[in-house]
């Protein structure tokens, strides 16, 4: 029996639910990977189901920001009783409990555990971290790391903060000397960290060695007051994340022993003598750890909109084609399905290209160097697509639910607000492209191309795509005419490129967009591979409705843009069509089973958040309990109008 | 000299507009249709300028709920006493200053302008005209207009609410009989409202009527509660505009008069007997007009986000291309110019078309009704595609701003919330564009072809584009090509609906969305013709920069859109990549004019609201400024450390 399937459901969506052409859990078990993390997820429900402490006393878009505060770091105080659940030796676990925690708003201590913990395992030397290890995992050193400036980002050597040593008394002297200098966004460094990790341009003898990481405590223990000579504040309101602050930090002349900068890597000798680092190339793979980590993340935004715009689409009844035969459910306009289904699919196939991704940024950590490049233009290209595709997804699909979508009820501003800055934050998307291209021009003169570059030394074995119908269209088909197609744009714009004039940077310039578009199709190749190959060892049952969406995935990707697959005659306007008749044929195959498909996802209500994705389809009795937690109805008539319109009411009532 | 060039500025703001190869204020003149309007613009600027009390005590994105709604009322009652900035005569001027009070929240009263006040004009039968208007217009009488309900909006025969006339007492009973029956969104409905027009199901003698609209108070005139057996109240926050309730209401079989339907067009007679309206058919001319209005509106959010960004980007200095060379302006990046630029272009072009509705709506007004349908049709795919449009710029110039657009100090989060509610309100997008389509199919088979669908009816001229360099070509070549990819698109999407099988419902439905998607390039069409036409009569000494700009808005449509331009090989891919070397050389042209472009649309900094936009470039002290309003830096220590953290750091210290 489908466990979705409930007393006192509306019947609009227990009637989808029986319709569903697979088994639900057994879908749920593949998409979670596993019965194991499956379960490891259901205790973790439990638990928060059990603990109402941990949860918020009503929704979060009714606080104002002092509520959100509050309401955030009454929680993680609450955490600090249940820390039961937090287990560094279980990531999966420990973050799904957080993210359950605290949802869609910042946790306000995530830098410490995200950065700050992190950086000191890497940066810090054995004797640094004997000493301070200790703390930072005590629970009294509250820790962010602070990088970025007001006005400088990922060009690191331009940071303006210095830490010039002054050897008379073996300190560093931290300076912020402009306001653009000031440390500006890390997370809870205004209000709530005791410590921080400043990276700062270091200065010694007289010369500048580039920025390194300092640990600095900046509040005093006691009385958590910022200490002399550091300004602490917060930056102010944000799209999102308005639980937390994000801080700002000013540093007049304030001074540090020397032994706090971090010194696994490089030094400053007591007299001042700079001592190089060993090896000058930083790792990446705990970048590409916590890039993994975010497109799956992101990818569960994407996941938690088409829940909610598909089960409210299948309760919500608008226009009535036939006269006189009723109002029919908004899912069945073709319309409607073409705004929510692809993303249903995308969902999906970013979820898989994340695990992916993580799975292989496990095997790094083992050890297999060779394969780093490779890696990390693909964990950069991918953040950088999949976060902003999720975004366009979730826009869509709060367009989808009408004018319940501009409602708070819906759940989906806050979806939106919340991850819409992941186009940004953990590298600029725009920046991150540019990487990939970058990758991509000296894979394409390397003489040995790696496996997942080999495409690019392929010679193209076909002037004309082999489709010929939509139901045939092999799985090595499509890679083909992708791989033709990423093919063709590389080495386009790496053409292109060579043929510029100017200097490199100018030549470099205006062939950029150019240059990222390019590598965006080396990410989109990347996906459609790896979702093909995930697929095809997926279990049988679950298969065809896998690979419905897998092709609706694909063929969206390229009717949508079917220029590319044009050129040269490489399609003809016939198998485009072909293409597009393999959309409408797979969003008429989902139709069925697409409140199914959502279900599988197995987003818990605490995380959905959303009247109109509630389980049990009962939108319209949610909005009105919704309706309860609105201050403005606490009172008949309101405060404002007493206060300002019926004196002018009554004056003009006077003279009528 | 530069109007926009002062003393104190930031030297890389003022670099920019000394560099303008055109007057600006010639360019504003031009963009704000004429020197009157503009000067009328800058009469309610100054008032607003004198008149703090018509404005925002602090930023709105600092304020809570409750403060948002005393501020907006606050401003309102300042209105009444400053009404000598409204005159019903000078809309243009009334609606400036009523944008500039109220911004980018809620005018609590909009609807009783809006829609109040212009249904009661169309409706109400002369003597019921007579006694109403006067109250209406008092100050005293404020209304909304309640049509929508919680489970029903497009569809106004199956509105839930009705009204059923008792012959006994000569009374109508309007009753809510479910909780999907409450009317729900109405603006103000549920709190600052004494009266609504309410849209409700006539029955009369056993007999459904349809929809008709009825006079209603709901609120006690003296003490403005509530009336009894009318529930009212707030549906909870939104995306924006929450300085206002939107209400719902339901009613417990309550009674009004029998002349308080709206009787102009249909009547019921005291014994009960319905009389028909003498013509059936509603007039669309207002409609146009609202919309009309609307997309110039929409089209000026989209200037606010492309002035916020493109000055942003000449003062932010990131990364260093040619080493030791300092670090560049981000707007030299093509990249970036790429995320801006278009935007730029398509937020002039987007108010061209508007003000071009707006001119033809007028017209209307004065009789051509043969042009009603064409010019509905417009109207509605206008109001679709470029709502929908402005959200992605919108969105490309918040990303355009790295992190700091993610900081309500950017102004970006507020303008995106507040206009992306015009996807869906005033006619939901995707309903709009099938109405488009509906359209079309007649056109296409009607043996007459008006004006704007004239070219439906023309042959191809040719089977390739003309296109041969993007410097030659002509404005004719411009408008045929995009006329056969329109053609092609339009009698495509009619021939596959032809042939569908089923049931006419259904076999719309399956083509629905290529219906959509010919439907806007009807409008896209349009668009091109219209910006073409309007600068080839613009003053000479602005032809070159405003056809750059053209050029870049159709280049770039037509290189997004290359697919349709290819199919059967119309374009080549050789003359595609003309038209990107088109768009590089348009974005080469306009990165000096930039700044300058954008000052000329003249947006006053109480609109622009905005630190990263700042006319003066000063944004690094604006941010330090900014973070003064925050409630969090009122204290050094904050109140939920102490409250919730402090005793367990304590606890935990004394562990250590």
């Amino acid at each position: 029996m489908n466990r979705y399937v409930q007393q006192g459901d509306n019947p609009d969506i227990t009637e989808e639910r029986l319709k569903a052409t697979f088994d639900v859990d057994r879908f749920t078990e593949f998409y979670h990977g596993g019965l194991k993390r499956l379960k490891s997820r259901r205790k973790v429900e439990r638990y928060l189901e059990e603990h109402a402490e941990l949860r918020d006393i009503r929704p979060t878009p009714f606080m104002s920001r002092d509520e959100l505060i509050d309401n955030s770091i009454r929680k993680l105080a609450g955490m600090a009783k249940f820390n039961e659940m937090i287990d560094l030796n279980d990531i999966e676990k420990t973050t799904y409990f957080l993210q359950m925690v605290h949802v869609r708003d910042s946790m306000p201590f995530s830098l410490h555990y995200l950065m700050f913990l992190p950086v000191l395992n890497s940066q810090a030397s054995p004797e640094q971290l004997a000493t301070w290890m200790p703390l930072a995992l005590s629970g009294t050193v509250i820790g962010t790391y602070a990088q970025t400036e007001m006005g400088h980002g990922t060009n690191l050597s331009k940071l303006e903060t210095t830490a010039t040593y002054d050897p008379n008394t073996q300190e560093f002297i931290l300076h912020t000397p402009t306001i653009s200098g000031a440390k500006w966004w890390p997370g809870s460094l205004g209000k709530f960290c005791n410590h921080a990790i400043i990276v700062a341009n270091l200065w010694t003898q007289g010369k500048c060695e580039g920025p390194h990481p300092f640990w600095v405590q900046i509040r005093d223990s006691e009385t958590h007051e910022a200490l002399k000579n550091v300004r602490l504040g917060d930056i102010g309101p944000k799209l999102s994340l308005n639980g937390s602050d994000n801080g700002y930090l000013i540093f007049d002349n304030f001074r540090i022993p020397r032994e706090n900068m971090l010194m696994r890597h490089s030094k400053v000798l007591p007299d001042g003598t700079y001592v190089k680092p060993p090896h000058s190339k930083l790792a990446y793979g705990g970048m590409v750890f916590v890039r993994s980590m975010m497109v799956r993340d992101i990818a569960n935004h994407l996941a938690n909109a088409v829940t909610i715009a598909t089960r409210y689409s299948a309760v919500r009844r608008q226009g009535e084609p036939v006269p006189g035969k009723g109002e029919v459910k908004i899912l069945d306009y073709q319309t409607q399905q073409y705004r929510i289904f692809p993303y249903i699919a995308k969902a999906i196939a970013f979820r898989i290209a994340g695990e992916e991704l993580q799975e292989v940024s496990k095997q790094l950590k083992k050890g297999e160097a060779s394969q780093l490049p490779d890696i990390h233009a693909l964990s950069s290209g991918l953040k950088a697509l999949v976060t902003f595709e999720v975004q366009q997804g979730i826009e869509q699909c709060r367009l989808a639910c009408g004018g319940h979508g501009y409602s708070h009820a819906s759940g989906i501003p806050e979806l939106s607000a919340f991850s819409c800055g992941s186009c940004t934050y953990e590298g600029d998307n725009l920046v991150l492209m540019l990487q990939v291209a970058k990758y991509l021009t000296k894979a394409v003169t390397s003489p040995v191309a790696s496996g997942i570059c080999a495409y690019l030394h392929k010679k193209s074995s076909a002037l004309q795509s082999a489709l010929s119908s939509h139901k045939t269209y092999s799985d090595l088909q499509i890679v083909q005419d992708f791989e033709h197609v990423t093919r063709r744009a590389v080495l386009q714009a790496m053409d292109k490129l060579k043929i510029a004039s100017g200097t490199m940077p100018d030549a470099w310039n205006r062939c950029s967009v150019e240059l990222s578009k390019a590598a965006r199709w080396h990410i989109r190749l990347y996906i459609v591979r790896i979702v093909l190959s995930k697929i095809s060892t997926a279990p049988e049952d679950l298969k065809p409705v896998l690979r419905t969406l897998a092709k609706l995935y694909i063929f969206d990707l390229q009717v949508s843009n079917k220029g590319h697959f044009m050129e040269e005659g490489y399609m003809s306007a016939q198998q485009i069509d072909e293409l597009k008749e393999g959309i409408w044929d797979a969003m008429s195959t989902i139709r069925p089973d697409a409140v199914s498909i959502v279900d599988a996802f197995a987003i818990h209500e605490i995380e959905l958040k959303s009247v109109l994705g509630r389980r049990d389809g009962n939108v319209y009795p949610g909005l009105m309990e919704w309706t309860k937690h609105s201050q403005l109805n606490e009172k008949d008539v309101p405060v404002a109008f007493d206060k300002y319109l019926a004196p002018i009411i009554k004056k003009l009532r006077s003279r009528l």
